[in-house]
């Protein structure tokens, strides 16, 4: 551990798919393209201070904003002289978009704290941190904090201890991300989750998972394609969405893998083997949010496998 | 496809784990050493009858007996002219142990019958002979009978359609076998089983297959081990099974991975790396069970990887 400190750092967290079909809480990846970027300033004065949301709907009291939160939890770990930061967001992920942008402004400040204070802390103390933070505004879910953090596709074996598995990323995998023009809460699209599920649902649900890993860990795209089935909260959540039946049959049509809702949504997400495939499923999924009066912003991503980085 | 029958075969099929851990109907693992045999005869006469059924507590009536129901299947799907079997069965397996001995009956039965038809059906089609065999039974809970039949250790993704993913199978894997002088019946073990489990318990599950999974494509045996976390059927069936809490714990303290009940119980299974503690584990859930008056036989085993197979 260095005790050596900076005046200021800045570092970039991707977005990333949470919940990947039937991984809901448990399984994430990080997609390459836009994300948050966060800048963090030595202060005289203590505590941390919001100095650019990044967004005029984004709270600007340290203890609402996400990526306040998370540079004060890397702050008070490290127990670092530093007395106080001034965070500035710079937004490159939609709000309330399921696409991982409050995990995303969490692990670019903590990520940028821990560089400005010398890098103290692992990265497990930094998913730590970071969930701390997460847990404050939208509760406990790590299957964005961790892909973001680490990059590539992690699975959430345990929360208490933490507990986290990098998986393998098959080398032509593509993410289609489609985004409508609507905001769906974390917090509304959690109340619509069951709090029971049936124990046959439950153990489809697991066996779907244990085979997505298998999945990634052999490069069998078809299984990959046939195991994303959610059983929970896609069917839960799915009435909330204007255009994701039709999205996702399009999706399914147009050669891909396989299709769910990112996260809470309302961005859904297919996976495709290649970009040729992916392209065609971009359209089609594009098409069909169009045919229902709805704008959807589409891109076709890959898995970032870098996840949060100093940017100098 | 070859219409050349025998008239006569006879096959081997291997015990197994099912429920391994988490894995609720959905992982199971064969196991070397003991394994049913079954013998099958052409007659002419048709229909199929047990000639000798292994047990005199097993079922004589071949509309009851999954290895006489599995030979039927067989027959029936493969439309062969042959019009009749007798089956005649060698239990190696205990009765209502947990250790797969129903699905060992049907599938060495099963694989008993392709070969003397001349092998018309695929391994697949055999997967599912067996489990209609099973349902009329015991229900159709594949965890035992695709492992015995396939080897190794087997995910079943999906049964409607059939879809098993055959795991890698690390090298030092051992797997410690104690069977408590008790018997319990498949359909009692699952009468206990909860109908509902709460979203977390059901995540929580999930996280836990899939990173056995995880473990097992990376030979991760310490990733193994804290997967090995049943949230579900461990703790309703823990309370029919004296000693099995006492002999659990001493195989942990004697460093086995983790165990849990195998199958639907009696039997208790802890998996363990390397030969020289699993002895050492198998001797100490030995000694727990004794400490409470409960005798049982204990073996160390390794994953069958062969899986069911013809005898000459």
């Amino acid at each position: 551990m260095t005790t050596a400190t900076l005046l200021r750092a800045r570092a970039f967290a991707p977005g990333s798919v949470g919940n990947v079909g039937p991984g809901l809480d448990i399984l994430g990846l990080a997609v390459s393209g836009a994300g948050d970027e966060v800048l963090v300033e030595r202060l005289d004065a203590s505590g941390v201070v919001v100095r650019d949301a990044g967004h005029r709907d984004l709270p600007t009291r340290a203890d609402k904003n996400t990526a306040a939160l998370a540079a004060a939890e890397v702050l008070r770990r490290a127990g670092s002289p530093v007395a106080g930061l001034a965070v500035s967001i710079r937004k490159g992920l939609p709000l309330a978009g399921g696409q991982g942008g409050s995990a995303a402004s969490a692990v670019a400040a903590a990520v940028a704290t821990n560089r400005l204070l010398g890098d103290p802390l692992d990265r497990l103390a930094l998913l730590d941190a970071c969930l701390a933070a997460e847990e404050t505004v939208a509760g406990r879910h790590p299957d964005n904090v961790a892909p973001s953090l680490f990059g590539g596709i992690v699975l959430v074996r345990s929360l208490t201890p933490l507990d986290v598995v990098c998986l393998p990323v098959p080398a032509e995998l593509r993410v289609v991300l489609a985004h409508p023009d609507q905001r769906l809460r974390t917090r509304d699209a959690r109340a619509v989750l069951p709090h029971d599920v049936p124990l046959s649902v439950a153990l489809t649900q697991a066996a779907q998972v244990a085979a997505m890993v298998a999945a990634l860990a052999t490069d069998d795209y078809g299984l990959l394609g046939r195991a994303l089935e959610d059983g929970i909260a896609e069917p839960a959540r799915a009435p909330l969405l204007p255009g994701f039946r039709e999205a996702k049959a399009a999706a399914l049509r147009a050669g891909a893998l396989g299709a769910s809702i990112s996260g809470a949504g309302p961005t859904a997400f297919a996976l495709v083997r290649g970009e040729t495939i992916a392209q065609a499923v971009a359209a089609a999924m594009d098409a069909a949010y169009r045919s229902v009066g709805v704008v959807p912003q589409v891109r076709v991503a890959q898995v970032d496998r870098q996840g949060a980085r100093e940017i100098r």
